[in-house]
């Protein structure tokens, strides 16, 4: 390949989908799109969440990362990033620097940042990197127009979006500029979201739920509930409009509501004033007609949803009459913790409501019609699915291939980086970087140890210690079932047999490995698994 | 309520899907319908499941249980409640009594048995049973038609069904026998299966498959694999056969998968012979055309398709230009653990195939026009939805009480035991009995133990000895970050110089209580987290 305009190189988001993260690299410099954080396949009690490894990155050629939207997967490893790399700028909009800011002031980490309009150019060292607003769940999502200076090459850059024409609360997916500054490149290439793409049809517009939101807002019930994703401000703005004309006091309860409303309300996307908006606990006891938001719709252990639903709450308590609406979806892995929420709150007698009963929920991103009316409004003459589970992009390369035979269509996975040189594409592999899992204080855990939890978790634990010139053990079992903990005696005295015929005078690291297989065999034979076993010795 | 004819009391399976277990009570005797496991939804790793407590039935009365069909979650927990009343009678079909004979074997436990027929009325001392036949997804399923011995009453209960009134595989559900035997009775009620009543539409029949099932088969791939409920034998039975006529050789990986088909066979549910099907290392290495059947739809731990996607089988790894069918939908709860599975296979470069694709699964549980088909053919007086989490219980008593005011419909909970007497019905309140925790070695394991093992997974573990006399500490921690075993030295300092200060006078008790305090805090410092802790002391 003889001239490199830039690449493209994905280290999270695809074939997962979480910890977006991509660098766009040029001769003197890589710039970051995104730093998101991801929830593990295999997990452990929700407690961990995975992030990008940093590795690939050179503080000498990495000065800025640009941000498209304020999701988790988006941002939430941000501040890993900051502490790595200080000295960043993050090119952010006013809605996600609230977003952003807020996080960061919370663990103490200060950021160099450039607020973007859409629609502006950003010009780097080797490439100009224009902004372009999309429709998607959360205000102010951006997709970028990266752009060579030349103009030899312009990629479309979109993680997240859906086409929503006719919204009432933002404007339409900027059509226009993909198809002018593409225009003016010799070369395109498009790296597109594929979390929809099993969809075949158009991804329902935010305007087509008001009628179902409405109706519900209108029902005679004193208590409406309501649980949606909180960053869905343009939803929470409306819905809180109908209920303010139905004469509904608004109640807000979960922080994170909170904080979306405050961003949306600093930087212009909402209409509903602080005092339109009550705390729980100052509605308390009170009567009449109200609207609850609560948050937590996937059910998660700490929100307001499942405290409430559960009988916890200090405010609110579910009671026979009560509606309660789930305007969102169950994100896959969510289900039983869901199902377990509806179930709690028919057993206090409130009616639940869901998308299954109205049309109170749209995707943010892509069906295959969306998909459509992008590639009509402007062709590239490459293409690669981004933004998916591996099944999901070879889906999306497919549905590409099948509709638009002339476009070149490639899939590829993180750490492949997709070399735009002149009239062609190059695939160049790195080493696959595994991500980082962090638990409590924002701190690395090795998945050596987490497998060591995971024993805990299904053998149970037992502690032995022995005293050698007494002659006296401790037995100590952890998560063990009651029964085995009757047994301890029967165990001691094997033990203790063992040291006595066959153990006194061997070292201390035989004495104790044979105690631990003792041990451990003494309990496969009861319960049939073998506990987590340690052992100290005096 | 003066005469009391028979009751039914569900003591598993209302409120919750699994563990379903009925008792069929009158003067004399109570009879039990089912016996079936549950999966709990505060998981451990899948490592455990529920059944039903034991403790309302008394061996003087209860002599008979009556299957209706061979899902685990109706006869599961048969092993247990044989192994506490070994003197009851298991009135079964002879496809799921050979299921059956399987697993007691297996545990060494007898059985006394009798065989019925569909449409058979089987007499005991207060009711006559008479099984009839409905659809469903496993063959030689039954819904049960109970009256009193002089028609005062009469009560069809069916868990599990759909209506099929085309199906090639058997013959559709007995609407004749029902609406016969009811009309005998003065008075009706109906025990309906709830599972589906989301769903507004018919379901759709084993027939409509056929013929994308047909169309795959006939891909001109060599290797085709396909997955799907080892149970839905009529499934299984005409893929094969379509395999078969295709030319394809038949390879069945899978224990449970051959079970279900040599069942199948003695029971005279499939033409397939035991010379029609191959075992995976009788194929190895052969080229040619296959139909690999791959048992573990749900990515079970060590199923087949989860060993073959993750390159792990030696007999089958996936290669560009496999096709892997999926026959089956994505049980809540598992959709992480199969969506890992499709990505596996996309990154070996297989296919997949799902339902999304093409109408490859059907569901064995009615949608609401089943159930309009069902009431069509015969209204009770009274209704009680069971089979069913309990917000679906809900929505399935609004269907009917919008649809047929005429019948009288109550939502219960297990525990309610309904008392049909002269012209009305009771629900009458027992004490709730917790389902009991199995794991291992058909063990109970109680739920402060599971509680335990779940703050380990959570939180690690730290074990600490100390020796008084000679001064010296040993700490080991299971499952903390690797970072937290370099400061381990820094904690047996401070806890050293905490003995020195403050505890060398002190009782046992309070030595070891304070050890474990400034432990569990020295680590919450450290990591945001309090980990398990244990101390002996010498």
């Amino acid at each position: 390949m003889k001239n490199k305009y830039f690449s493209v190189l994905p280290i999270g988001g695809v074939e997962e989908i979480g910890s977006n993260m991509t660098m766009i690299r040029s001769t003197d410099e890589d710039i970051i799109i995104d730093c998101g954080m991801l929830f593990p396949y295999e997990e452990c009690f929700d407690i961990n969440y995975l992030i990008p490894d940093f590795s690939l990155l050179d503080a000498a050629r990495v000065k800025n990362i640009i941000i498209t939207h304020g999701h988790e997967d988006h941002i939430g490893a941000l501040g890993h990033l900051l502490k790595a790399f200080p000295d960043l700028t993050v090119w952010v909009t006013p809605f996600t620097l609230h977003l952003i800011q807020r996080k960061l002031e919370e663990h103490k980490i200060s950021m160099n940042y450039q607020v973007y309009k859409p629609g502006q150019e950003l010009s780097f060292k080797n490439v100009d990197v224009t902004p372009v607003h999309v429709n998607h769940s959360i205000p102010e999502t951006s997709g970028l127009i990266v752009r060579s200076k030349g103009r030899e090459w312009g990629a479309l850059y979109i993680s997240d979006f859906k086409v929503d024409l006719a919204s009432k609360h933002e404007l339409p997916i900027d059509f226009t500029t993909i198809k002018q500054k593409l225009t003016e490149c010799t070369q395109t290439a498009y790296f597109i979201d594929s979390t929809n793409v099993i969809y075949d049809g158009k991804t329902t517009s935010e305007n087509e739920l008001h009628a179902d939101l409405e109706h519900l807002m209108n029902r005679p019930e004193n208590r409406l509930f309501i649980t949606l994703f909180a960053s869905n401000v343009h939803r929470m703005n409306a819905i809180a409009k109908m209920a303010k004309a139905s004469g509904r006091k608004i109640v807000v309860m979960g922080r994170s509501l909170w904080t979306y409303m405050e961003a949306a309300r600093e930087s212009g996307h909402t209409e509903i004033t602080a005092d339109d908006l009550f705390m729980a606990d100052q509605v308390r006891g009170q009567s009449g007609k109200m609207l609850i938001f609560l948050s937590g719709c996937q059910g998660d252990f700490l929100s307001a949803l499942r405290r409430f639903s559960f009988g916890e709450d200090g405010s609110f308590k579910p009671i026979p009459g009560d509606v309660v609406i789930f305007s969102s979806k169950v994100i896959p892995g969510n289900e039983k913790k869901i199902y377990r929420i509806y179930n709690k709150l028919t057993q206090f007698g409130a009616e639940i409501v869901t998308a299954y009963d109205h049309l109170i929920h749209a995707s943010g991103h892509p069906g295959k019609e969306d998909l459509k009316l992008l590639l009509n409004n402007f062709k590239p003459n490459f293409y690669i699915p981004i933004h998916g589970e591996s099944y999901m992009l070879r889906k999306h390369a497919e549905f590409v291939r099948e509709n638009y035979p002339q476009i070149s269509t490639h899939v590829i996975h993180n750490y492949q980086e997709v070399i735009l040189g002149d009239g062609m594409i190059k695939v160049e592999d790195h080493p696959v970087k595994e991500p980082r899992l962090i638990h409590g204080k924002s701190l690395e855990i090795e998945k050596t140890q987490i497998s060591q939890r995971r024993k805990m978790a299904t053998q149970g634990a037992v502690f032995i210690s022995y005293h050698r010139t007494i002659g006296h053990m401790e037995v100590t079992t952890v998560g063990l079932p009651l029964m085995a903990q009757e047994h301890m005696e029967l165990l001691k005295k094997r033990l203790l047999k063992q040291i006595n015929s066959d153990l006194s005078s061997r070292d201390e690291t035989y004495f104790k490995d044979q105690l631990k297989i003792s041990s451990r065999q003494f309990y496969n034979n009861l319960l049939g698994y073998k506990p987590v076993t340690e052992v100290h010795l005096y």
